[in-house]
């Protein structure tokens, strides 16, 4: 049920943007109990100078120009638990691989009912 | 007040993504009490390969490489009944034209409160 | 927190995007309290035609091919008055520079729990 939105900068190798898909759908499925085929994302590459705007640090955490922001609009009722092991794990995985540092991972989750998806044939899926 | 968001893959023709705007549209104001002029749609394409990440099939529906992600924000309280007809009619709808199959046409609702919309003039337009 | 997307029409010298990206911040840090060096924004241009929808007037206010949008993600909990604070702000500030009208600058804010933001190391940053 996830909608995913990926921004990281232009200029990377082929493969780049499915290493970010792949590390931020494990830690998805390993800590919100969300089936693996449940996997809608939407990678966009951004252009580095007018494309982003980002502050050198932020609350004692530097930031690189490899900065990849990480939008995840999910339902609603994941416990603080639950949120922290995903950021964790989101931040471990894009370590692992494509190799960034762990501080230029920003996640945001935006909470939604659980109507509020429809996937596919005009139904809306959970309700 | 919607503010709507369309991502489908690019090498369409002119016009495809216009098809999806009306349908989009027309079944807003059918089912959401929208007035026709309670348009703002942002269309973009996405590069099929990295642009795009989503499962060949998801319960029991399968998606092609088609697929349209229309991401809706909009001001909370409409009922269940009225999103299940939103859900339809956009099927409906982008089944009609620009020819979707009623599988590839995958939708989420971003509810805010309505005070949360400022539409020009640096006013709160519903608050 | 404020995740801020601006989506603003191609075709603007260098420095277009930067100046509506100073805008918006500072009528941010003025009047949601968030300091300066919380800034995180994605900025992407729009091909007018395809890439935008919009309509010719919406309740009295009448818009240009010039438009912005502004989407806001941010912790929620801020009153009305600050919204119409900052709503006007925005406006009046982009009206300064890069001289948008104020009818073109069309602004939605998105409220999230404060424990849904993760700004690097993975870590619930406000947790």
């Amino acid at each position: 049920m996830p909608l995913v939105r990926i921004s990281h900068p232009a200029g990377h190798p082929p493969g780049y943007g499915a290493a970010l898909s792949d590390g931020v759908h494990r830690a998805i499925t390993a800590t919100f109990g969300v089936p693996d085929d449940d996997r809608f994302q939407i990678v966009t590459e951004y252009v580095p100078g007018p494309g982003i705007v980002r502050p050198p640090n932020f609350r004692g955490v530097e930031f690189s120009d490899a900065l990849v922001i990480i939008q995840i609009t999910c339902a609603e009722g994941r416990t603080l638990d639950q949120k922290r092991a995903l950021f964790a794990a989101i931040a471990d995985n894009l370590a692992a691989a494509p190799g960034l540092r762990r501080e230029d991972v920003v996640v945001n989750l935006v909470e939604t009912q659980r109507e509020n998806w429809s996937f596919g044939n005009g139904l809306a899926t959970f309700a």
